[in-house]
């Protein structure tokens, strides 16, 4: 756990989707199951909690994703990418960072501690560091069998606490926790 | 998928508590995690519910689990035991069947169409062959990190349609989906 990084004041915050069995995509990496039956949504709170943050961190797994997207969804933000095999990036205001440290390195640097952590393997490694203060999950309302998991596994549990709950429009239903902090080591 | 069932008016339900990473019990079929947190959860639907239904199903897992409870919590309902490797139960009221399609003709010739589905792996059969009509699920706010997946892996997407969603006392969220049929094959 980094402890002097939490005491610097950085709040990591997850805001992600789901199918109800716990998935953020299909194997290929595929969103249709999400994104074709988003009409009726409504306001998810996405649109508040992106302008809320200074910069997002994520892995090569969502970067992969996001790079076939037409349009860059997160132009005006610093963007850390963690990854040990990315080799290079045109998007915009972003760095490559080979390990965690650095980019907790960086983000200090920077004076930046509002921060949007995305992908399933980047949300559960800030998980695992205790690095992560709330996590938001929309989950729409199919299984999808199989996929990508939002979580890794963890060795020991991880206490939450439930911040809200509410349905969104088109089946979804949304939860925020707040991580509650592990005792130190 | 069994049609002729269906049409003989089952309607197979499924209340299932789960951490947020999905898991329905630890790989011990530990359940420390749901228990001890259970203190001002309040009422969760669960008398009602089982005040509903006229007959059990599980299978060997969740079998397991309970039979090292204190008491028999499934008292005055007929339960039917789904296993292959099972050999004798002295569980009251209780039958062995070694395949699904013996359990639903029990069902019809007995007249029984109000039925509670148990565990993960008889959920998700029930999910898999279209006979599952609704499920609650209560998530109780903790990831463990390992054990028992609510959802096998299913061939084609499930479609859920959200009935109601709501807090729970204990920092538990509890949604109630509708399992939207399936298209014949």
């Amino acid at each position: 756990m980094n402890a002097r990084l939490k005491k610097n004041g950085l709040v990591a915050s997850a805001f992600l989707a789901t199918s109800v069995d716990g998935f953020i995509a299909r194997e290929d990496g595929g969103l249709d199951w999400l994104v074709g039956r988003g009409e009726t949504l409504g306001d998810t709170g996405y649109d508040d909690f992106f302008a809320s943050v200074d910069a997002l961190v994520m892995g090569r797994g969502t970067h992969d994703i996001v790079k076939d997207f037409d349009e860059y969804p997160y132009a005006g933000k610093r963007m850390l990418l963690l990854s040990t095999s990315l080799e290079t990036t045109d998007w915009p205001d972003a760095t490559l960072h080979r390990s965690l440290e650095d980019v907790l390195d960086t983000l200090e640097r920077e004076g930046i501690t509002r921060v949007y952590v995305d992908g399933g393997k980047t949300v559960s490694t800030f998980l695992r560091e205790g690095l992560l203060s709330e996590i938001t999950i929309s989950v729409a309302p199919v299984l999808i069998g199989h996929g990508i998991r939002l979580f890794d596994q963890f060795e020991s549990d991880i206490e939450l606490e439930v911040i809200a709950t509410r349905e969104l429009g088109s089946g979804f239903t949304q939860s925020t926790y707040r991580v509650v902090p592990q005792p130190e080591e």
